[in-house]
C-alpha cells in the first residue's frame, strides 16, 4: 500500500490521477487532496478516497468545505499555509498539479520533506527552476516529470547516464496554426488558436501550443530537469504527437517514447515508477497511424521558442519574466484585445525592457519577479 | 582497461568491433581473435591489437597462421577444440560473431565461463535457443544482443521489468521486394533479392530480408532473449528502418530505439554497456528523413514469418529445422536452381515432413537436427 497526496485534485491532471488510483483503490492510501475553491468536488473526492485532509487554497471557501465534510472525520483546512502544511506531510508520492505560481509554495514544501514528487506544475520549473533544483538536491527529493514530453525524456534516460547524452529532442506538434503564413497568423481568432489537433487542453495552454511558447517553456523545464547543457536540447516539429520526445546517446542510439495523446500514460508512469501499472489507454497502433513526419521549427513565424531559449541563456529573472509576460499577453489575446502575433512581440518587449538580471534566490523573490512582470506587461498592452 | 575476445574477427561484425576498439585502443586488452581461415587478415589484426592468442577454425590453415605470427609472441591455434578453448578464457566481454552453426560451440564455451557475451550469431538462438538459455541461466552469463532489432529491444527494456511488457514489436524493412505481386516475386532474380534498400549485408542475409525469413528468425531469437510469451511479440513493416524495434508497456508507454543503419551502433552499445561510447556514426536527422511509415506484414506474399512463428510454437526440432532448410533453399536460389518463391515453400515442405519433434537437449543434438534437415532439403530440391 502506497501513500499519496494530490495538490490540485479537481483539475485535469488531478482527476486523471484519481481515475488511475480508483482502478486499484486498495493499493493506495490518500493523505491530502487540495483544490482552489471547488468545494463540492473536493469534498466528494475526499470522501470517496478517504483522504486524511482536504484543503482549499482560497480560505474564503473553508467554511463551505467544513460543512461539506461534516461527519466524515476528514480534516478540512484552507489558505496558503494550510496548503503548504498538507504538502509537507510525508507520503510515498506527491502529485503537484496546481496550475500557475500558486503551486510554487506547496511544491517547495513537498520537496523540503525529501519525497518523490510527480511534477505537473510548469511554472515551478520555468520561473523557479534554479531555486527548485537546488532544494531538490539539498533535500534528496526525487522529481518525476508528468508533462508528456519530459516524462518521455525521463523514460528514455532510464538505465543510462546523463553524461552519455548527445541530444535531447523535444517534439512539438507545431499546433493548429503550423502551416499558416505570417499574414494569416496575424488574423487568427481565439477559437482558431485553441483548436489543438492532438491534445484536449485548457485555453491558455492551447494558445501556448499555437504560439509554440508551450514548447519554449518546456525547453526551459527540460534544461532544469535534465542538465545536459542548453546546446544539447533541441526542438523538432512532429505534427502527429506520437513520439513524445527523444534522447540521443553518444554511440548514435536514440531512444524515443511513443504513445497515445492521453495524460493518463505519463501520470501512470509516475505513479508506478520504477514499475508500470495498467491504464485503460488505447494502445499505440502505428499501422493505423500510417506515418510520422518531422519538420524543423520556423522561428520566424513562431518566435516563442527563440525567446524562451534566449531567456534561459540570459538567466536571472528572465525565465520568470517570460512566463509572466506570456500569461498576461495570452489572457489579453483570449479577451480579444490584441492580435495573435502580438503575444510573442509583447513578451519580447517586456524581456527587452527588463533591468533586473540577478537571479531570484528564494520563492518570494520569484513571486516578486512574476508580479512585477505581469504589471509591466499589462501596462504595455494597455498603452498600445 | 577491459579485456575482450572476438570470435569471428575478420567478418563484418568483427571488423566493426575492432574499428570501435581502435578508437580507444588503450582502454582494451585483446585476449583471443579467431577466424575461419583468413590467415593474412587474422595475423595482421592479432599483431595490431596484441592479442594473446589467434585461432583459425580450419585446422589446415594453422601452419600458415604460425608462420604469419612468427616472432610476434602471439600464440597460434587451430581447429574446433582450440576455438572453444579460446572462447572459454575469462574476459570482460566476448563478441560472438562467427556465422552459422560453426559458432555454436564457441558461444556455449563462452557462456559456460559465465561471462558477458555480445551475441551476433543468429543460429545460436534460433537453432539452440533452449539449450543456450538454459546454459546462460545455469552459469549466470549475460547475453547482450548485437542484432540491431534485439539490441533495440534490450535498450528499450533498460530500467524496466519484463513483467510489465505488453508488446515487443520487431520492425521489418520489408526488404527490396516489399511491393511486388506474387507473380513478380516468382520471377525475382538473385541480383534483385540481394539489393537491400537500407543495410549493406551479405548475400544470404539479404535474401532472408527479401523473403522476410530474416524477421522470422529474429522473431525466434526475440522469443528466447525476451521471455514475454509468443503472443506478445509482433512484427510491423517499417520501410525506412529508422526505428529498430519497440517495447510497449502495460501503462501504454512505448519505448523505441532509433538510429542509422550502421552495425557499429548496436556493437558499441554492447561494448560499453551499461554505459555508452562514442561512435563515428552519422547522427539521426529526422527532419532530413522527413517521414517514417508503417504497414502490417503480408504473410500471403511473404509466408516466412508465419513459418517461423509456427516453428517456434511447435518447438522441439522445428526451429533448427527451419533454419537449416532455409539456408539450403537460399543457397539453391542464389545458385539459380530454384525460383524465389520456392524458398519458403521448400522450408514449409521440410517442416511438414519432419517426424522428429522432441527438443534437442545438447549442442550435439542440435547439430544433428541441423545436418539431417540440410540433407532432407537438398534431397527435396534435387528431386524437383
Amino acid at each position: 500500500m502506497r501513500s499519496i497526496s494530490l495538490l490540485g485534485a479537481t483539475g485535469s491532471v488531478g482527476t486523471s490521477t484519481l481515475e488511475l488510483i480508483r482502478q486499484s483503490r486498495a493499493a493506495w492510501r490518500v493523505e491530502a487532496l487540495t483544490a482552489n475553491c471547488n468545494v463540492a468536488e473536493l469534498a466528494a473526492l475526499a470522501r470517496e478516497f478517504e483522504a486524511k485532509v482536504a484543503v482549499v487554497a482560497d480560505e474564503s471557501c473553508l467554511d463551505d468545505l467544513r460543512e461539506a465534510l461534516a461527519g466524515s472525520g476528514i480534516e478540512a483546512a484552507g489558505g496558503r499555509a494550510a496548503l503548504c502544511e498538507a504538502a509537507s506531510r510525508p507520503v510515498d508520492i506527491t502529485v503537484a498539479a496546481i496550475v500557475g505560481c500558486a503551486g510554487l509554495g506547496p511544491v517547495m514544501a513537498a520537496i523540503d520533506q525529501g519525497g518523490t514528487i510527480a511534477l505537473a506544475n510548469k511554472e515551478a520549473l520555468v520561473s523557479a527552476g534554479d531555486v527548485m533544483t537546488a532544494a531538490v538536491a539539498k533535500h534528496g527529493a526525487t522529481l518525476l516529470p508528468v508533462d508528456s514530453e519530459h516524462n518521455a525524456i525521463f523514460q528514455c534516460l532510464a538505465g543510462n547516464a546523463i553524461e552519455d547524452v548527445r541530444w535531447i529532442t523535444l517534439t512539438a506538434s507545431g499546433g493548429p496554426l503550423r502551416t499558416m503564413s505570417m499574414e494569416e497568423l496575424h488574423a487568427v481568432t481565439p477559437a482558431q488558436a485553441v483548436a489543438h489537433p492532438n491534445w484536449s487542453m485548457g485555453a491558455k495552454i492551447s494558445v501556448d501550443s499555437a504560439t509554440m511558447m508551450n514548447k519554449g517553456l518546456e525547453f526551459i523545464e527540460a534544461h532544469h530537469l535534465f542538465p545536459v547543457g542548453l546546446d544539447r536540447i533541441r526542438i523538432v516539429v512532429h505534427p502527429q504527437s506520437v513520439i513524445h520526445s527523444m534522447v540521443e546517446y553518444r554511440d548514435g542510439s536514440t531512444l524515443a517514447q511513443l504513445g497515445p495523446s492521453d495524460m493518463r500514460v505519463p501520470i501512470a508512469s509516475c505513479l508506478a515508477w520504477p514499475r508500470r501499472m495498467e491504464t485503460p489507454c488505447a494502445p499505440l497502433d502505428l499501422v493505423a497511424q500510417g506515418e510520422l513526419t518531422f519538420f524543423a521549427p520556423d522561428e520566424e513565424r513562431f518566435p516563442a521558442t527563440r525567446l524562451a531559449r534566449e531567456a534561459v541563456q540570459a538567466g536571472g529573472a528572465a525565465p520568470a519574466t517570460l512566463n509572466a509576460a506570456n500569461e498576461v499577453a495570452v489572457a489579453s489575446f483570449l479577451a480579444g484585445h490584441i492580435p495573435f502575433t502580438r503575444i510573442a512581440l509583447s513578451v519580447e518587449e517586456v524581456l527587452n525592457q527588463s533591468a533586473v538580471t540577478c537571479a531570484p534566490t528564494s520563492l518570494d523573490e520569484v513571486l516578486a519577479v512574476d508580479s512585477e512582470a505581469r504589471e509591466r506587461t499589462s501596462a504595455l498592452l494597455e498603452s498600445a
